[in-house]
């Protein structure tokens, strides 16, 4: 779904109100009726032969993936890495927002990246709960992980996007989704050894 | 096996010559009766009661994974999220090495970033297989990205880590592996919201 929306936000840049399933589907490399299948597990859309509603069509899907209002994100660890996630356009797209940056090197707090403030782990509590904070992204060292997920889960965090290469052991009410880049290049190595 | 891999290469800095399956699995949050069983799938390691030999281990996985030798990758597009790649220390600790980098840009293309030159798209072809580079990792914008991919697998690329939102449709023996940060996080969002 959230490749549809990726589309449609385009085609809306486009001024384009109306798009058939193809149209939509163009630069995804996924077929019309795929599209029409899987918008049919979430009800009816659009007309046939008269194609979307571009904007409806884009609010609706963001109604059901629950984008359709803001969620602000706590980045922990500022390194390369975090750096580039601050600054990483592909989040606010569906109303992502970063919020706010924490990290524990005394060099960075204090500094403004991106516009946001880095500030120091331990005024994590006071700041994720006045904002409301409910997600963080999470690129620290493997060591630190683990004992600081706990932390931030206990300053109310309900979801990590976690690129540290840790198998982080949290409630299970916590939702946590693994994002470990060298871990996928390797595995593309192996197939490449095998193949 | 990664996570392994990252764990001996840690006990490895830190001057310890044998490990117990305890110590290798400490930060990971995988217990060593898993680390056992994931070793065993390969052979047998160790001797029981002694522990693993931390850097001969390191070999045998690095072996198993095809990264005992150091595999040169292209990176396509030198965006935010691109340079940050090419900073990224978590590749070289694999030995996946990022060689070359392309982008598009004109204002980019000549400047150095991390120690590589950027190069026109135009010379991928001569670079890619001069250096008989087989793995691209792939940061550029949607849109460019089916077209991009059809002319890396031209020059000779084999291998894809994919951060372009797209499904990519390539030959079968082309391997790709897509990395989705913004959907990930949504996911997130969709679970929480749901929860």
């Amino acid at each position: 779904m959230s490749f549809y929306l990726r589309s449609l936000r385009r085609l809306g840049q486009q001024h384009i109100d109306v798009a058939s399933s193809g149209d939509i589907t163009r630069f995804l490399n996924i077929s019309p009726v795929q599209f029409r299948k899987d918008l049919s597990y979430f009800g009816g859309f659009g007309k046939r032969g008269v194609g979307y509603d571009v904007r409806a069509l884009r609010r609706e899907i963001e109604k059901i993936l629950g984008t359709d209002v803001i969620w602000k994100i706590a980045l922990v660890g500022v390194g390369k890495l975090g750096s580039a996630l601050l600054g990483y356009p592909g989040f606010i797209e569906f109303n992502l927002q970063i919020v706010a940056a924490f990290d524990s090197d005394r060099g960075k707090i204090g500094k403004v990246r991106e516009g946001i403030k880095i500030e120091a782990i331990g005024k994590a509590k006071k700041i994720i709960r006045e904002n409301e904070i409910k997600i963080a992204i999470f690129s620290v060292p493997a060591e630190a992980a683990q004992k600081l997920s706990k932390e931030l889960v206990n300053c109310g965090i309900k979801a990590i996007l976690n690129f540290a290469p840790v198998n982080l052991v949290l409630p299970e009410n916590i939702f946590v989704s693994n994002v470990d880049m060298a871990s996928e290049l390797e595995s593309l190595v192996y197939k490449l050894k095998r193949s």
